[in-house]
């Protein structure tokens, strides 16, 4: 079978080629497969179901803020993309452009949406009116395209799958208080779903969204200390609206511009979920996100009984609420169990003639491997449990891991021997200015990742120039 | 308000003017917005909320027959779009293409996918090897784009969204199966949950989808008697895999073709719950598809006590499981009402300081405007009841308009008086040449909608040329 086949050969060890290791999980665990488009990629059974819980998750959580749901086209007139100036020059150089429809020249161009703020603005324009029409809380689910020339599945592809929330609001303070309610979702998504633990701060002009006043963003920790911006939340002002003229009349009948935000989250935080939690036999799975929690497997399941008894393992399980698949599949239980390793399923149940006979199955952690033998009636509520002590377990070695990779450095060498010895986060001070920004970039590869909310002075100068400090900014190399 | 003054203008009468009373519903009852991008439409939160809902539920039962999702590229490169003669031919003529790819010109156009299957042939002939790995039966929910002379909202736009499955099987009879099996998924859906009947049914071959062997539909009509074509599920033998080089090694150890089916419905079908069920007040959508199936409404809702009974009534509705909102915006009652109406919303709840001191509130259909006075203690009972006796009422009408509106045409004359005369669905034998179907359509503008599986010889002869009929087949005007 074509799946085995790929299963014959290990995957590499993580942390001999952690980039190596990373390619074989993706395509082991049947995740994705490339695509005869460049730099697009397929998302497979396997990886469209991860995705699907995550915007099942997500949708939940925007909707019980308001947020409710629409869908754009997929195309943005040349004329209208070029409306906000610094949004044109941040997005053009990177878009596809449709010239012909059918087989005639377009009298414009049309790119296909790297991003839909436009789209938007030109739908509130349409749309509100007075103060009585705000806030409009709007979300898609939708992909993009943005022409990349290296590409890496899940982390970096030509067209990707995203949310992108577009608010617009009567006041500032309200727009401003959307963008920081939206981060805080995404960060309670990652830590309480994914067992990711983010950093939340805010980016610099350099690194943040084309037309944007302010970005902010989480910045989870990979395995191998690289850094990974999971989610971003813009606040615009009135930029946009002043590009785009979408004034509503307020409760004292004056003409405004209204403040508005944009967040969004992708297909790339699955990148995230394999390199914060996977493991040299592939893929780990949080229970909370993964598509089959449990699977069942019966052992000598040729002999009397023992499918019969292992379908009804499934069925209670089932009853319980746990996303539980049986392998009732002619392979040899090696084979079976290395594929849900790979996959990442949580929690495998084995089942053979001599736990029948004892009334006892067995619960295997994916995590951790532990073995714990169980009555046969109480395999539900003990495997519900440790679904629950895998995910908050999975979520405390994630913090353990990204508490013990900060390094702070008070000077420029401290920082270049962390940059080159110490993978992680470098706590650094940093004057404001884009010349030191630019300088840690040449001379390190690390960039600035985020200026964290919870601010602390470990230095009264910058660690790059030597002039006054003006924040605390977290710097690593990034995906 | 923007909503309100869009309102206050009634929309033209049904009977008065079919097309321009669609266009007033659609865009008063705020479901979709033009868009600046030609022929593409937005879907707004009214509009988007009705499909989410026939995403959910078809979903759902994709998945009860082992269909899983996946998602591919949006582009196909033009050399793969090449490969199965008929289908290129069928699609080039309006297919978008992208030439350039940030500021380089492409080596090779990619076309926005106007339908997948020739990246699923791709996906396939790359994971199927072995008979054990078949059947594969793959969904995805996308927009595709196919470009439009004359669009309309819902009807006919350049990018729409939709659902395509894709599936390969092992024999020819398999997947012939899963073909019609898709088909009856599509026609109890409608039935069932959009309260629509419809006409099962194949093809002729001038109406196939370009590469399929045969094609099957589901035709289903409008209130004007005009047809439309609300699903249409595909068998493509083994053209596609020839093309393509899917193959397995069976059983026996021989190499042999997959046999293929594709299948799809798409937003086009809110245009058939519209056209169906719709009324001179707006939109009138059945309570198992409604995004909000009740709208609490206070009367005088500034006396005391009112709005917080309003509440708990709205309330004690959602603990029912009922999609129940409560409007208390300062509009006064009619305003509110029409644009419920409007809105389609299946039930109103009234409640004022009458009914508060009488312990009862009143129910109001939307359907009928029948109006029922219950005790407030029996209120979400009475509303859940009703909204099932809503359901099967407007089922019932819809199948009485459909019944009444079939006409058999024996020879050519009653075929051109019923074209012109009666609207509905024309019962009229053929003896399967395009020349005759061609010659129907120049006369007529019908076109065969299908020839329905449940076969009757109602003469000897084709309706138009007088030789020996083959088949039975349903014409009509069709959008």
């Amino acid at each position: 079978m074509a799946n085995d086949k790929k299963l014959v050969k290990a995957i590499t060890a993580r942390d001999e080629d952690f980039a190596q290791w990373y390619t074989d999980v993706v395509l082991k665990a049947d995740l994705v497969d490339y695509s005869s488009v460049k730099g697009c990629m397929i998302l497979k059974p396997a990886g469209y179901a991860i995705w699907e819980n995550i915007m099942h998750e997500l949708d939940a959580r925007f909707k019980a803020t308001g947020v409710e749901n629409v869908a754009l086209p997929l195309f943005i007139p040349e004329s209208l993309l070029q409306k906000e100036k610094d949004h044109v020059e941040g997005f053009a150089p990177e878009v596809a452009w449709v010239t012909m429809g059918g087989n005639e020249q377009l009298p414009e161009r049309l790119c296909v949406r790297p991003t839909s703020e436009t789209l938007f603005c030109e739908l509130f324009r349409d749309s509100v009116e007075s103060y009585r029409d705000l806030p409009k809380l709007y979300n898609q689910w939708c992909s993009v395209v943005r022409w990349e020339k290296t590409t890496r599945p899940f982390l970096r592809t030509t067209e990707f799958w995203w949310q992108e929330g577009h608010t617009v609001h009567a006041t500032a303070e309200e727009a401003r208080e959307r963008t920081e309610m939206m981060l805080n979702v995404y960060a309670d998504f990652c830590r309480d779903v994914l067992a990711i633990p983010v950093i939340k701060g805010q980016k610099t002009d350099k690194e943040k969204f084309a037309g944007a006043e302010a970005t902010y963003t989480i910045e989870a920790l990979m395995h191998d200390g690289k850094a990974l911006q999971s989610g971003t939340s813009h606040y615009f002002g009135d930029g946009f609206a002043r590009a785009f003229g979408v004034q509503f009349s307020d409760k004292d009948n004056q003409l405004r511009y209204v403040h508005q935000t944009s967040w969004g989250l992708s297909t790339r935080i699955i990148g995230a979920l394999i390199m914060v939690h996977g493991d040299d036999s592939g893929l780990v799975l949080p229970p909370h996100i993964a598509p089959t929690q449990v699977m069942v497997m019966p052992i000598a399941q040729h002999k009397p009984g023992v499918l019969e008894k292992a379908a009804e393992i499934r069925d209670a399980l089932k009853a319980a609420g746990l996303r539980t698949k049986l392998d009732d599949s002619d392979k040899n239980p090696g084979w079976k169990f290395s594929e849900q390793e790979m996959r990442g399923i949580p929690l495998r149940v084995e089942i053979g003639p001599k736990d029948i006979e004892a009334g006892q199955c067995v619960l295997v952690r994916r995590d951790t491997r532990e073995k714990t033998v169980v009555a046969l009636d109480k395999a539900a509520e003990t495997a519900a449990a440790l679904l629950e002590t895998i995910q908050a377990d999975m979520l405390a070695r994630a913090e353990a891991h990204l508490a013990a990779h900060f390094y702070d450095a008070l000077n420029y060498d401290e920082f270049k021997d962390a940059a080159e010895n110490k993978p992680g986060f470098i706590r650094a001070m940093w004057c404001g200015d884009l010349a030191c920004e630019l300088k840690i970039k040449e001379d390190t590869t690390c960039t600035s990742r985020c200026m964290p909310f919870e601010q602390e002075k470990i230095s009264d100068v910058c660690v790059c120039c030597g002039k006054p400090a003006k924040k605390l900014v977290y710097w690593g190399k990034a995906y």
